[in-house]
Order: structure tokens, then C-alpha cells, then sequence
């Protein structure tokens, strides 16, 4: 039996591994469960999996539940709950799908106690690549990719040697906005912005497909995942997301990961590497889809885009700053507090103001964090 | 230095692994070339690419070029001369790039004498599949294909297990007559025939490709190659020739090869494997094509295909029936002596009457393809 803890255990990723676990129930066991404030989802999950750990986001939430709770599951709270879930108990896996740079801390602390990482929170490698990788080798522990672009790359690279790759290719579909014009961005609204023409996934990361954000975040972890140049990482945009990426060998050979846009088949394979098991997903009709479509990414129709890669190359705290301000900018437009164009603007003007430090330590990014949250909550 | 041997040096893979070869003279060095009746090509091979050994279809051929060549390279001609520059001499690879069934016994004395083979010649696993896999096997060779679909294949298969595959795709861009109806196709040209969409090929597979016997004999291939049964190697039809092939894995993730259509680039795995190296063959550029389109192979259209793939399932000495039937109604085609249309017909009028046995070995194989090319001769 392998052992399974997962951070945002009621998110969209959460949920999906959970309905890969309950797939496979002779292979996998659930350890912990950290959830939000979605108690109600979270009690449902500890039912129906029987954890031994769970934790919420604060204390008021883990004394609301603690009377449900099957007798014998531990119970946590806060940013400490997160960490125990993520490094306490027996995982043998931790899945990071916690949504932004809240995940940082307890990706560490399961890092530093040996356990594999399927790694779903984009922002740890974002805000702190250089760290967490370091400290994945030292520890011989796997970082397992669970986004759909980075696990199609990791399954491309299968067998492979890693001398031999000349370049990959990160695919997007281009958001929920991909037809409209720069001007006909100016008025859309949170409830245009949350529909995604091919995957069904969380707020946060709904508004950053939107503003090609999530590509950019995207591009720096495959950076640090892979130990790529970022003149070895392209974007391409491809609207069916059949293709969800692809690695380009320097005998010009291209390998490719297609499939139905379904979060359970990465998921299960960072659960399942290096083996494959079934899985119910929709298998891909070729013939039935017709046609797949690319063109060049627009990096004048996507700012955030380019200011990410940007970021990247200059490297120090700039990520943790285009994160922090980003997931600002997000939170006060879904709040209806900014228009939609203004997530670019504020992530820009942060970056103006913002005075990179060199190889940032966990202290140094984090206070990098905190001062561009501040900032962008102003702006 | 890795010595490479080439049966069929004067066509077109043959002269395209001279291409490969020349690109990294450091690493490659030519061991024996045995070519057809092109002997002016041959000698222009043999004093760039210094050979020690090489041979011609007749003693005709061989008495008029031995003055020619430099002093110390042995000299061979006919079928043994085909065995004596496959199995004798110092390869660590032959590439087998013959035309038709007469590649299937040099390519057996290759096996045996432990060359690792780059199989190019298709009708070596269409009519013998069983033995030369059975042999590689047991001889601990390597049969690492050439085709571009089933280099597709074997690159998608790295580093997985067999047991995860669900099942793989063979795509097939239609050939030169894609576009016509069966009623269109009653009056082709050989010179209509040999205009192939996307590859510049020999003459006989270029008129392969059209009927679809091409595919079908690669199917048979892919049986034998790779293991599978014929309910697991599935055929689409995909235009563009982009993606060469692929892999759909029990998962439901899929793993496809692609590139620019460019024979040099397989050519050069099979050579460098599990290696690669770089080539000058021009890069894919997703974006510059716009679209890869994708149909259902459509059996009607191509009843051919539907035929081998019957004799695959049959067994025995059925597919050599079919290969058989097929080459001597190509050639009678690119003779003028008959239709297009009349190949298929003439392959399914051979069948009609073929006796099928089972499990055969080699005399039974070589006296079913005899007879069913008198046969077809006269059909």
C-alpha cells in the first residue's frame, strides 16, 4: 500500500486525487488531509478515506469539526497543520495542491522528511526553485510533476538523456479570453473570466490561464524542474490542449504527451511513476477530435507573459515578487475590487519598485512576499 | 568507431545512411556496401566512403567494375554476395534497405553472425516475422527499426514498460491518390502514382503508399516488432505526415514522435541508439504548419489494407503470400502491363487460391513466395 497525503485536499487537484486513490483502493491509503475551510467537503473525505491526520486552516474551524471526526484522527490547524500533514505522519507521497505561496513551507518541511513530492503548487518552485530543488536531491526525493504541461514533459523525457534535449515546448491554450482583442479585455468581467474553454479547475488558476499568468509561472518551473536554460523553454499556442507539451531532441526528434484534458491522468502518474496504471479517463479519438491547431505565442496580446520570463531570467527574489504580486492582483479582482486589466498593471508597477536580492534565502523570500503583497494590495 | 555495413547501398535509404554517416565521420565507418545494377552510384560510394567490401546483384556487374575499384576491397555479386556483405566482415550494424522478400535471407545470415540490424526492409518481418524475431532473440541482436512509423514507435516505447501499452497507432498519409474516389483511381499513370504527397521514397513504395499496401505490410511489421496483437496496432489517416506515429498507454496518456518529414532522422537513431546526436534535419515548427489534420482509415477505400491485416491475423504463410503477390503486381504496374486497380486485384485473386501453412519455416516460406510470384505473374 502506498501511503498518500494531500495539502488542499477539497481543491480541484485534491479532489481529483482523491478520485484516483478511490480508483485504485487495493494500491493507495490516505494519510492526511489538509483542507481550507470547506468543512464539510473535508469531514465527507475523512469519511469515506479514513485518514489519521487532518488539519483546516484555523483553530476556530478545527474546533467546529472536532466532535465529527471518527475517533483516533489526529487534528491540526494553520500553517503549522499544513506543515505537520506534509512532514508528521507516514506518507510515502505528498501531494502539494494548496494554492499559492502558502505551499512553500510545508513542500520544505515533506522535502526534509523523505517525502516524495507530486507537485501541483506552482508557486513553491516559482517563488523558491532554487532551494527546493537543492534540497529534492539532497534528500533523494522526487519531485513528481502534477500540472498537466510538466507531466506531459517528464513522461516525454522518459528514458531519455537529458544531454540530448534541445528544447521543450510548453503548450496553452490561451484562457477563457483567447478571441478577444486587448480592447475587448478592458470591460470582461470575473464571471467571462472563470470560463475555461477546455479544463474545469480552480479560481486562481482560471484568471491566470486568462492573462497567460499560469503560462509564465509554468515556463519557471520547467526551468527548475528540468534544469533548462529559459532560452531552452517555449511557449506555443495550441487551443484544443491536446497536446500538452512536448520536448524537442537535438536530432530535431520531437516526443509529445497528448491526451483528453483529465488532471486524474497526471496525477496518477505522479502518484504511479515509473509505471502506468488503467485509468477511466476518456481515451483520445484522434480521428473524432480532426484537427489540432497552433500559432506563435502573442507576447504583445499576453504582457504578463513575457514580464514572467523576464522575471525568470533575471532570477534572485524577481519571481517571488511577480508571484506575490500576482496572486494580489488576482484576489482583488475576483473580489470585483480592480478590472481585469489591472491584474497586468499592478504586476508590472511591483516590478518597477522591486529590488531583487541574488540566490534569496527562505527568510529573504519570504520577506520579499510579504512586502510585494503588501504593495500590490495598495497599488 | 562504429562500423556499419548497407544492404541496398545505391537507393534511397541506403543513400540517405551514407548522408547520416557522412555527417559524423568520426564516429561511423562504412564496412561493406552491396548495391543492385547502379554501379556508376557505387563506385562514387566506394571512393568517397572507402568500404573494404562490396558486392553487385551479377557477376556481369561484378567483372565490370573490378578494375574500377581501389586495390584490396573484396569483391562479391548475387544473392551470397548479399549474405557475404551482411554476415561476413566486421559491422556492429547492417542496414538492411533491399527492396522485396530478397532482403529476408541476408538479413537472417546477418542476425546469426550477431550484427545488430537496422531493419529498413520491410518484407524480412511481413514474410518471416517469427523467425527473425525468434532469432534476434536468441542471438541477443537488435532489430531497430528504420521506417519512420515504426522508429515513432520504438522512440515512444522508451524507458516504459511494455505492459502499459494499450495499444499503438500507425499513422498514414493516404499516399498520392488521397484525394480520388474509387472511381478516379481506374485510370491512373504510373507517373500519376509515384507523386507521394510528403516523401521522396523508391518507386515501389511510393506505389505502396497509394494502394495502402504500405501500411498494411507495416502493421504486420509492428506485430512482430513490437509485440502486440493485431486488435492493439491501429492505422489513421493524418495528412500532413507530422506525427509519425504513436503510443497510447493503459493510462489513457498518449506518446507520439513527431517531426519534418526527413528519413535521415530515423536512419540516424537506429544508428546512435539509445543515443542521439545531432542532425541537420530541418526543425518542426508547430506554429509555421497551423494544423495537423487526423480521419478514420477508411478500409473501403483502401481494401488493400484490410487484406494484409486479414493475413496477419490468418498466420502462416498467408502475409507471404500477400508481400509476394503485391511486389510482382507493383512491378507488372510500373511495367505498364496493368491498372492500378488491378494490383489489389491480383493480390486478393492470389489469396483466393493461397493454401495457408502454418508456422512455417524457411523452405515453406521461400516455396510459397516462389509460387505465389509464378502465380501472380500470370494473373
Amino acid at each position: 500500500m502506498k501511503k498518500i497525503s494531500i495539502l488542499g485536499s477539497t481543491g480541484s487537484i485534491g479532489t481529483q486525487t482523491l478520485d484516483v486513490v478511490a480508483m485504485h483502493p487495493e494500491a493507495f491509503e490516505v494519510d492526511g488531509l489538509a483542507a481550507g475551510s470547506n468543512t464539510a467537503l473535508l469531514l465527507e473525505q475523512v469519511h469515506r478515506f479514513q485518514p489519521r491526520r487532518v488539519s483546516v486552516s484555523t483553530k476556530q474551524l478545527a474546533d467546529d469539526i472536532r466532535s465529527s471526526l471518527p475517533s483516533g484522527v489526529e487534528l491540526y490547524y494553520g500553517s503549522e497543520g499544513l506543515v505537520e500533514i506534509a512532514a508528521g505522519g507516514a506518507a510515502d507521497t505528498v501531494v502539494t495542491a494548496v494554492v499559492g505561496s502558502v505551499g512553500l513551507k510545508s513542500t520544505l518541511a515533506a522535502i526534509e522528511a523523505g517525502r516524495h513530492i507530486g507537485l501541483a503548487n506552482k508557486e513553491t518552485l516559482v517563488t523558491a526553485g532554487h532551494l527546493v530543488t537543492e534540497l529534492a536531491e539532497r534528500k533523494g526525493v522526487k519531485l513528481l510533476p502534477v500540472d498537466s504541461e510538466h507531466s506531459a514533459i517528464f513522461q516525454c523525457l522518459n528514458g531519455e538523456n537529458r544531454a540530448d534535449v534541445a528544447s521543450i515546448t510548453v503548450t496553452a491554450s490561451g484562457g477563457s479570453f483567447r478571441d478577444y482583442t486587448r480592447d475587448q479585455l478592458k470591460d470582461v468581467t470575473v464571471e467571462d473570466a472563470l470560463r475555461h474553454p477546455n479544463w474545469s479547475m480552480g479560481a486562481k488558476i482560471t484568471i491566470d490561464s486568462a492573462t497567460m499568468v499560469n503560462k509564465g509561472l509554468e515556463v519557471i518551473e520547467a526551468h527548475h524542474l528540468f534544469g533548462l536554460p529559459y532560452e531552452q523553454v517555449n511557449v506555443l499556442l495550441h487551443p484544443e490542449s491536446i497536446i500538452h507539451s512536448y520536448v524537442e531532441f537535438r536530432d530535431s526528434s520531437i516526443i509529445a504527451q497528448l491526451g483528453t484534458p483529465d488532471m486524474r491522468v497526471p496525477i496518477q502518474y505522479a502518484l504511479t511513476y515509473p509505471d502506468r496504471w488503467s485509468s477511466p479517463a476518456a481515451r483520445l479519438s484522434l480521428a473524432e477530435i480532426g484537427r489540432l491547431t497552433f500559432r506563435e505565442m502573442d507576447y504583445i496580446r499576453y504582457p504578463a507573459l513575457r514580464l514572467a520570463i523576464e522575471c525568470g531570467k533575471t532570477g534572485g527574489t524577481a519571481t517571488t515578487a511577480f508571484n506575490a504580486a500576482n496572486e494580489i492582483a488576482v484576489a482583488r479582482f475576483l473580489r470585483h475590487e480592480i478590472s481585469f486589466l489591472r491584474i497586468e498593471e499592478i504586476i508590472e508597477e511591483v516590478l518597477q519598485q522591486h529590488e531583487n536580492v541574488g540566490n534569496p534565502d527562505l527568510e529573504q523570500i519570504e520577506y520579499c512576499d510579504a512586502a510585494t503583497r503588501e504593495l500590490a494590495s495598495k497599488l
